[in-house]
């Protein structure tokens, strides 16, 4: 059986990765790597679906037994990607599709460089200007000091296998699916497995 | 503009690249280079269509000049891929995708390894066999020394990025589509450009 992959889906906010990760789960064969919390549920929220739900100790304790892909706090509350969840569903033959930030995706990418990087870039700054002004949350300040921080962001696309750019979204998806679908065709130890079947067939 | 990629189709004969060469050619926007040879033309050849047709003395200057990507005699007869060919067409942004033995390949990697190498399987030796003895062409003793050498040839696979197993042929060609397009995802020189663009926005 094929081990199953995990694609690490990236970029600055505003660039549209959640829109995209949504398409991509609802149309390929791929589950999305549920995190681990140790904020209070909101209502409807669900443990194991929407997150894990932890204590501060039980996550303090996961960080040291390394048992995270990549963790952050975050106004005082802890966010991480369970490491055994996401190898699990490998073994199992199971792609994993992990939506995150540039921070989130570097951590991830030195406890795990097999994991396939995609960075999602906005068509242009005009147009990252104008999707976050639009979401009406950000003075002018707030503004331009965000697309600041998204060109710092920018500058670490080298360390990503794949680049997209999200002008159409259907464009965007297309490609995302291409590169998983390429991704495994690649010539790994799977195929390895291959010739020896090849050898013992002659 | 883009620069135009390289794709080089390549396995041992009786796993379809030919066939799938063809549907590539007709649904993507990729161009097939034109082989140049010694030998004299068929009926209906016509010259840089079929191949570039030229004297030994021609094709001897050629390989002197290194401007072959590869070459190989066959039967007293010259064939090769011109390299002036393959550049002119990728500088002017067009992809380009050869289909190619891997003795071909092979050499291709060494005058230029940024090509994208992908190697078609077939589904099974069981399966190479009766497509090869289908072909009828083969007696019993050929027919085995064609499947050692194939073994052979596979052991090569190493050399290459993918693997398409021809099981289906409309899986395969689909899985060929999506490599091409993923490749243009790589994050590459392109995707510098891009950035530099975000930088002068701002």
């Amino acid at each position: 059986m094929h081990k199953g992959r995990l694609f690490v889906i990236s970029g600055p906010s505003g660039a549209g990765k959640g829109t995209i990760c949504k398409e991509i789960l609802e149309n390929e064969n791929i589950r999305l790597s549920v995190s681990m919390t140790t904020r209070e549920p909101r209502a409807g929220e669900m443990h194991g679906v929407n997150y894990f739900f932890v204590n501060e100790e039980e996550f303090k304790r996961i960080i040291e037994e390394r048992g995270f892909l990549e963790y952050a706090q975050v106004y005082g509350n802890y966010y991480g990607t369970p490491k055994m969840e996401v190898m699990d569903m490998m073994n199992d033959g199971i792609d994993v599709v992990l939506e995150i930030d540039i921070q989130g995706a570097l951590q991830i990418k030195e406890a795990y460089p097999e994991a396939v990087f995609i960075f999602i870039l906005p068509p242009s700054m005009a147009e990252l200007r104008k999707r976050i002004t639009g979401r009406g949350s950000e003075t002018e300040e707030s503004l331009e000091r965000r697309l600041g921080e998204t060109l710092k962001e920018i500058s670490y696309i080298d360390k990503y296998d794949y680049c997209v750019i999200n002008g159409e979204l259907k464009e965007a998806v297309d490609r995302v699916a291409a590169i998983i679908m390429a991704e495994h065709s690649r010539v790994s130890e799977d195929v390895y497995k291959i010739i020896e079947r090849y050898k013992e067939e002659i």
